[in-house]
C-alpha cells in the first residue's frame, strides 16, 4: 500500500467522521432529513471547499466526488442511526476520529499552501486552519450554534501546532516531506486526544475574561 | 420569442421575486434602507454567486449588471412600498413567484453544472441547491433569522427532486435538453406550489426530534 | 515619497485600525487568545479577501503575507494590552482610524474593480462596500453578534457616497484617477468622521419600522 493511497483511506476516515460528528451536533436541534445531509456534507467539505477558493485552485471535489459521496453516505446513516451513534461510548469513539480527521485536514491543507508556494510559515498554518474548522464554522453560522471560534475547546490550537511543526521541518530539511506531514498529524492528533481525554480547556489568562 | 429569450425574461422575474421577498422577510426586523437594499441583493443574486465561485467561472453579474440592477430596483421599490407588499393577498403571489424562482433558479444553476461537466447526478443536486437556496442562507444568517436549513418548510426538496429529475432525463436521453429543464423546472415549482397552497410541512419521522 | 508609497502606509494603517477594533468587538464576549487573533485577522482582510473571490483575481494577501502580517501582530497587541485599548479615550482614536480604514479599504476596492472593468458605476460600489464591511460581517457572524446591517450606524453609506463620488469623476475626467480617488476617500471618511463625532444615527423614515 503506497503513501498515496494511505493518504486516500484516512481522507476518508476524515470526511466520514467530519460528516457524522456534523450531523450529531445539529441533532439536538430539529432539522429534517434534508438539511441533516446538507449540513453533514457542509461540516466534511466546506473547510476544503473555503480554502481552494482562497487558493484560487478548482475546488477539490469538483472533477471527482468521491469524498461527497462518502460525506452524503455516512449523513444519511448518521441521521438513520441517530440513537445509535449518541451513545456516549459510540460518540467518544467519534470524537477521537473527529480529532484524527482535523489533523489530517488541517496538515493535508497546510501541505497543499506549501506546494502552491503560499508564504512560509504563515500561509501554510491559515490554510491548514481553514481547512480543519472551516466546514463547522459554515456549520454552526447556517445552524445558529456557537461557533468553535467562541467555545474555548482546544481544537483549533493542536492544528495550528501541528502545522507549525511540519513548517519547520518542510523549512530547514525540505527532502523529508513526507516525514514532515506525519509529524505534523500526530502531533497535532496526539494533542487534540489529550485534550479530549483529560477534558481540557483553555486557561483562563488565555481569554479576554480574566476573572 | 426565442428560448433564450424566455429564460431571460423568467430570470428577471425570478430575480424580481427573490429581492422582493428578500427585503420583506427583513422589514420585520429593523433595517434601514441601504441594509434592505443590499440585502434584497443577496438574496437574488448570493445563490447563483456561490455557484460560480465554486464552479471557478466568471460571476454571473461581473460582466453584466442587469440583473443586479433589476434587483436594486426591484429592493427600492419594495423597502418603499412595504405597505403594500405586506398585504396578505399581495404577499402570497410573491410567495409563488418566489417559488417559480426558486424552480428557475435551481435548474439553471443544476444546467450550469451539467454543462461544465460536473459530476452526474451529485454535482448537479449540489449546484442546484446552492443556486436556489443560498443567496436567502446568506441574507438569514446576516440578519440573525433562523435559516432556512432549520426550518421544516418544504423549499429545497422540490428544488432537488426537479434537479434529479432533470438529471434523469439529461442521462437518457440527453438530446433533450431543452425539454428536461422544462420538465425540471416544471416539476419543483408544481411541487413548491402544492406545498404553499395546501400549507405542507415535513413529516415528523423526517426530522432529527421523532416525538 | 511616491504616490504608491503613501497608499501602503495607509493600508498598514487601516489594516491596523480594523484588527484593533475587531478584537475590541469582540473581547466583550469572552474569547480565547486564538480566536482573538483570527476574528482580528478576518476584520482586517476578510472585505478584500471575499472581493477578490468575487473579481476573480488572486487574493490580495496570497503572495505578499505583509498585510496579514500587520493584523496578526496589531490583533496580538490589542489582545494583551486590551485594558490600554478599552480606555475611552484612546478607543475614540480607533473609531476614527477605523473610520479612515472603511474609507481607504472601500474607495481602495471601488477602484480595483474600475481597473478591472467592471460596470460603472453599480459595480464600483458594491466591491467597495464589499470590501469596506465584509470583514466586519464575518467577523459578527462567527461570533452571534448582531451585524453592522442590522445597526443604524452610519457607516457603510460614507462609503457608498464616497465611491459614487469618486466613480463619477472617474467617469467625467478619466484623466484625474489619483484625484478621484483621493476626492472619495477624504469624503468618505469626512462623512464618517462627523457621523461619530456628532452622534449620527440613520433617520426613522430611513428604516423598515416607522413609529
Amino acid at each position: 500500500m503506497s503513501l498515496d493511497h494511505v493518504m486516500q483511506v484516512l481522507a476518508i476516515m476524515a470526511t466520514v467522521a467530519f460528516a457524522v460528528t456534523g450531523v450529531m451536533a445539529v441533532a439536538e436541534q430539529r432539522v429534517d432529513f434534508f438539511s441533516a445531509v446538507v449540513l453533514g456534507v457542509i461540516t466534511a467539505v466546506g473547510g476544503g471547499t473555503v480554502r481552494d477558493l482562497i487558493m484560487d485552485v478548482p475546488v477539490f471535489w469538483s472533477l471527482d466526488l468521491q469524498l461527497i459521496r462518502v460525506a452524503v453516505l455516512a449523513s444519511i446513516i448518521t441521521f438513520v442511526a441517530l440513537n445509535f451513534f449518541s451513545k456516549p461510548q459510540i460518540y467518544k469513539w467519534f470524537l477521537y476520529i473527529d480529532g484524527l480527521g482535523a489533523a489530517l485536514f488541517g496538515l493535508g491543507g497546510a501541505m497543499k499552501a506549501y506546494e502552491l508556494g503560499f508564504a512560509w510559515p504563515l500561509g501554510l498554518l491559515i490554510m491548514g486552519v481553514i481547512t480543519a474548522i472551516g466546514g463547522g464554522l459554515i456549520r454552526d453560522v447556517l445552524t445558529g450554534r456557537k461557533t468553535l471560534l467562541m467555545s474555548n475547546e482546544v481544537y483549533a490550537v493542536p492544528v495550528v501546532l501541528g502545522c507549525l511543526l511540519m513548517a519547520i521541518i518542510l523549512h530547514f530539511v525540505p527532502e523529508y516531506k513526507s516525514e514532515g506531514l506525519l509529524a505534523g498529524t500526530v502531533f497535532a492528533a496526539a494533542l487534540r486526544f489529550a485534550a479530549i481525554y483529560w477534558n481540557w480547556s483553555l486557561p483562563a489568562w488565555f481569554t479576554t475574561q480574566k476573572k
